[in-house]
């Protein structure tokens, strides 16, 4: 099953949630934190819980690679927790020149075999076209982000009176040669994502932002249906990876979950 | 020695080549590519002929990170194989949301251990941020990169009549509050770099795309001496790395590399 059928899958299912493994190991419940193997744990715990309800995981780079090579066998044992039929994305917004992010595409889907990456635009096609040549894998490219410093470029405003997200969202559709291309939409922009969700065309949308970063779910969900657009995963990390710090968390962060879900389905 | 002193003692002394230790182990030669640990034993001698006579080294993290944790550990142990004097560069094209910002941050720094770092503007001020705040590391912002995907962001024409990386150059002089900053600009571009060299102020200049991408370092060279400017460093890998096949590579890598000093010590 590629990429694009895993993620479909489970759309068609009403999922949209992406759990985001950003596990903090300062973060997790005490009784793990002293732990060598917390972090592990706690995955394996997440990820048995919620993965019957979620749509795709999204597995940060930063908090493994702060570890180094330890930190990197951690991925490695965390994505075989991962049932084979779910979605995985390797979020490390990579973008480089080509050589360069060739090498980091044989990272994410060779060395590790995820299902899809993120990925920065700013230095153009070139330094893309080496993961959007992985066909049968999903790449989403950043277009408006979630946070704050979103003003600073991404909304800049260019001659041809277009946003610069504008205008990536519109290369992105051009470069979707092979039907793998998805743009990153910060679910803080409801606005911005209003006005222009018409030109997202067949591309997937990944939303963070929902949680400690405040972005309106419901606003979001209502969106898309009443575009008949079905192509949308929301991340959540944070506020559903730390929900509780007992015994019990991951049954827990499965309730987070739930909750989530039926935000999505009322709203629909 | 904090980084910023680091790197200006080598520019004092004329030094302005960084080398680019992006090794792939496909391309090391014969005799060492089917040990297991050939590329740390050519990484170790390119270091022990070359260090005397660089400015600096740039660790690109794909290609430690395409073969996972033992990547991780191998870009480790290269780290041990640098003099402590050098200036050493993670080149990993950061930026994300802060609290993955941060992450990586740590990861470069706390982990690695490494000196300075290169990072993606896209994204804004806060996703930059946590680096920034490392006061005693350099950090490297992409402005205008080398690669032909240059034309389709970051040389767009924004509405106050700059270009994309123009925009770019200025927010990077406001951020400097530490002078800690530099930025990112092709070697490739030399009409650009005579255009836009006045607004470069303080930031430390790091210029990748002399050699396999075919820059032109006299004229580099050249321009920062018309401007006084003696903070730059041009960064060289396949051609110095590659430049021979037999067992004597290492020797050759460094008349390669006095070749380059030749040419920047000619033009001055």
């Amino acid at each position: 099953m590629n990429a694009q059928e895993k993620l479909k899958n489970k759309l068609d299912k009403g999922l949209h949630i992406c759990v985001g493994l950003d596990t903090d190991k300062n973060k997790i419940p005490n009784h793990l934190s002293s732990d060598k193997h917390g972090v592990l744990e706690f995955n394996k715990a997440i990820i048995e819980e919620t993965n019957e309800f979620s749509a795709a995981y999204k597995i940060n780079f930063a908090f493994y690679e702060e570890s180094g090579a330890e930190g990197m066998e951690m991925l490695t044992k965390t994505l075989e927790y991962i049932p084979d039929d779910i979605l995985v994305i390797g979020d490390a917004k990579r973008g480089d020149i080509g050589n360069t992010s060739k090498m980091y595409a044989k990272s994410l889907f060779d060395h590790f075999n995820l299902d899809a990456s993120t990925l920065s635009p700013y230095m153009g096609e070139d330094s893309l076209k080496p993961f959007l040549d992985y066909s049968d894998k999903l790449h989403f490219i950043l277009a408006l982000t979630s946070n704050p410093g979103s003003h600073d470029f991404e909304k800049l405003e260019i001659t041809s009176g277009k946003k610069l997200y504008q205008e990536v969202i519109q290369k992105v559709n051009e470069w979707n040669t092979f039907k793998n291309c998805g743009i990153v939409f910060g679910a803080t922009n409801l606005d911005e994502l209003i006005a222009n969700i018409d030109e997202f065309g067949d591309l997937f949308v990944l939303l963070p932002g929902v949680g400690a970063q405040g972005g309106d779910l419901e606003g979001i969900v209502k969106t898309f249906k009443q575009n008949s657009n079905n192509n949308y995963i929301v991340n959540v990390s944070r506020v559903l990876l730390y929900a509780d710090d007992s015994e019990n968390y991951a049954e827990k962060s499965k309730q987070v979950l739930l909750d989530y879900n039926r935000i999505i389905q009322d709203a629909q």
